[in-house]
């Protein structure tokens, strides 16, 4: 993985940056789509590709459990398992330890837990973390970390972080694979900054070809996150790929840039667009209020996407209704393309120095500070 | 409509025929996926146009009660509605309303059903669905019709099947778009020979542009269906195009075409689809059967769908056992490849005039007679 910087703004944080892996190029900001059981629910590699999606996570948890690393890594790894031909970046399995299964037991070692599917006792470390991760062989892997709840004690965020420093060197010794998949270490160090400086800037010493901030968007209020997450980004080395995870919504994207941020992943397009709601430049569209029975327009007359040039509201509140799986597709191919094609709009302001009346314009439409 | 006779085999009844609509020229004999909502289940035009779909199927009954006809209307009619632009089918609604409604009252007038979704009272009438029909604006549409179930008293057969052909005239009768639709006469009279040989003469007599082959494959032992099937052929007219209702699993599709029927239609490959069953030329295959979990070959390495062409066994077991509906989306791009190609295949077996021995061989796989 190579990262150049294109450009820092002089008005805030925000950057432009070109990373290239062994599968892709990618501009960044960008977003990427989830695909956690090795599918971005719905919708195909080609269309994700006709959103102009570069890259798009995979969730480690959900594919060791099924259908198995050693399976995904027989396949010859998680691009040809899914047939999916770009960059794809993985997590550590840790996030969903802690919130999807019954935690055991964690100690210096690892975390020793009941699986939801099977309720199988497991135990991950960091190594085997980055090894299941060695055999799905995305382009960007995740060091093991612990993510701290919110609210949370500060005692408890302390010994979080350091064991996620911990385990963060472990995950760099064990890594077999550095010159295929870029490993990034997570910054913790909860809502308090002396503790995000603290890990941001041991983690910049262990020399991560990247570096991811967790422990962000678990509940906080919004001006919370934004002031911890200006203050981390701060000691975070410039050099470097930034990731946010688990963020987010329209707004977080683009505050999330302002604030110096490359790369973020979220389940939102997908989940909404399973529920029936758009996403669009006035704010959310709920496709299946009655309002769209007899309009024949697209949901954005300015939207290229596939759903947009060929299918009416009316349509797709037909579907909707009808429970047919075809308008959950179409509503997420609309949602995926509206998040990349609003990066490649915030890119264009960051480009011409824009940005700050670019995310002004659009708080207007989404509400300044409503973030989902 | 143009139906243009490419041959007639001297071995069995099998014709090669060429039918021209509005909207697309279809070879016969062809298998038409059904698009019972204005949707073939998770699959977009375009997935069916490289199936090679020229013509697919939707339900009266279904679009009149969601989103109703009026709007199918506004929208443009069914073809712009749903984004297809080959040509399509619609049913009378009578088969549906005969099946899946409380059915109220029966006269010679037409039907009082209460419909399944908002438990209204609706009246149908030949008069009514083909009003309907033809503000849906498919290409071919069909007169309103009784199918009688089976077993059911020849009194009962003789009753419904009078019915049926004073609700044929009286189709004929109110169809507005003769220019752009072309209305086909139901053939019904159980499994009694000589009310379809009856029937058949009668409704030959009122020169419809084409015929359909109703109240079979409802319940009787393929035996009896196929010889039923033999003698109503035997007096359909030789010039026009016979659509043989609701069949079916590929041995029915192959015997039905060497009994001389030009079309099929059947939602037996999406179904199956759905619940993981893919059609081979083996046989069904159960996707979800834990021998394919590292099975990295596709689903037949001869078949050229997109699904065969990208993905393997083990991925399409993981995404059914994962609940994905990519996962059903490939299972049916396959299904409906297969039913399609398979016709294909008759046809080319037709044309060399050796038809017994593609459906013998074909018997050998997927079981003499056994039929779904």
């Amino acid at each position: 993985m190579r990262i150049e910087i294109l450009k820092r703004s002089q008005k805030t944080k925000a950057r432009l940056t070109k990373i290239t892996t062994p599968h892709s190029v990618i501009e960044t900001p960008v977003f990427m789509p989830v695909g956690t059981k090795a599918t971005v629910k719905t919708m195909s590699p080609e269309e994700l590709y006709a959103s102009d999606a570069y890259i798009i996570l995979s969730n480690t948890y959900h594919l060791m459990l099924r259908p198995g690393a050693d399976i995904v890594e027989k396949a010859g790894g998680l691009h040809k398992f899914m047939n999916y031909d770009r960059s794809i970046l993985t997590d550590s399995g840790g996030f969903q330890v802690f919130s999807l299964s019954n935690l055991n037991k964690i100690d210096e070692d690892g975390v020793v837990f009941r699986e939801h599917i099977g309720g199988n006792y497991i135990k991950m470390t960091p190594e085997s973390s980055i090894e299941i991760q060695n055999k799905l062989g995305a382009d960007i892997i995740m060091a093991f970390d612990e993510c701290a709840p919110y609210p949370c004690k500060e005692d408890y965020v302390i010994s979080a972080m350091k064991r996620t420093h911990n385990w963060a060197k472990r995950s760099l010794e064990s890594h077999k694979k550095k010159d295929s998949q870029a490993l990034f270490g997570i910054v913790q160090g909860g809502m308090y900054k002396k503790w995000r400086k603290e890990s941001a800037e041991f983690l910049a010493s262990l020399d991560f070809p990247g570096y991811s901030i967790g422990g962000l968007s678990v509940g906080e209020p919004m001006e919370l996150m934004k002031e911890i997450l200006d203050h981390t980004t701060d000691f975070m080395p410039l050099e470097k790929p930034r990731y946010l995870m688990g963020v987010g919504s329209p707004m977080e994207l683009v505050d999330g840039a302002l604030l110096g941020v490359d790369m973020f992943d979220c389940v939102l397009p997908t989940r909404l667009a399973r529920h029936g709601v758009l996403l669009t430049d006035h704010g959310r569209m709920n496709i299946k209020n009655s309002r769209f029975k007899e309009d024949f327009t697209p949901i954005d007359e300015n939207c290229d996407c596939y759903t947009c040039r060929n299918y009416s509201r009316a349509y797709l509140n037909h579907l909707f209704r009808s429970q047919e799986m075809f308008g959950l597709r179409l509503n997420s191919i609309h949602n995926i393309h509206y998040l990349i094609d609003l990066m490649k709009r915030l890119r264009e302001a960051i480009r011409n120095e824009d940005e700050v009346s670019f995310r002004d314009s659009l708080a207007e439409k989404w509400g300044d500070g409503k973030y989902s």
